[in-house]
């Protein structure tokens, strides 16, 4: 496996993960003032277009990846949004 | 331009954008009370590395996306800590 490739799953991991800390602190304290609602309307979008780009080139990484980011990130939205 | 390729531009557009509104209301209102320390530092991490991964394939749509990116979470990363 050559280093781009270990450093591009290193980084998928990084993207997918970074949602996790947030999730677990907007659930612990249901505390969302300080997070931008207009962010995470454009972070949502943003990761289903990555999404659909990933499927129209079959790119099982990309899709896997942004798919988890999607589910993570519409979960801090869907909590903003309820508070 | 093929229709993935405009998806994909969209989705970049979106990522980079997104951070925009989280930036100006950090810096608006001082607060970072919810955000998530350990999350940011994952985010600025994952960008990092994916800004690598571009330089590695130079795949210039993903250095700049990503390098854009890790300038904004890492603006929001220091007004946390600084907190």
């Amino acid at each position: 496996m050559d280093t781009a490739l270990i450093v591009g799953y290193l980084a998928s991991l990084c993207s997918v993960c970074s949602f996790l800390p947030q999730v677990r602190k907007v659930i612990r304290t249901g505390d969302t003032e300080a997070i931008s609602t207009k962010m995470y309307c454009l972070t949502v979008t943003g990761f289903i277009l990555w999404t659909a780009f990933g499927l129209m080139r079959s790119e099982w990484p990309i899709i896997v990846t942004n798919a988890a980011c999607f589910v993570l990130s519409a979960l801090i939205l869907v909590k903003k949004l309820r508070s």
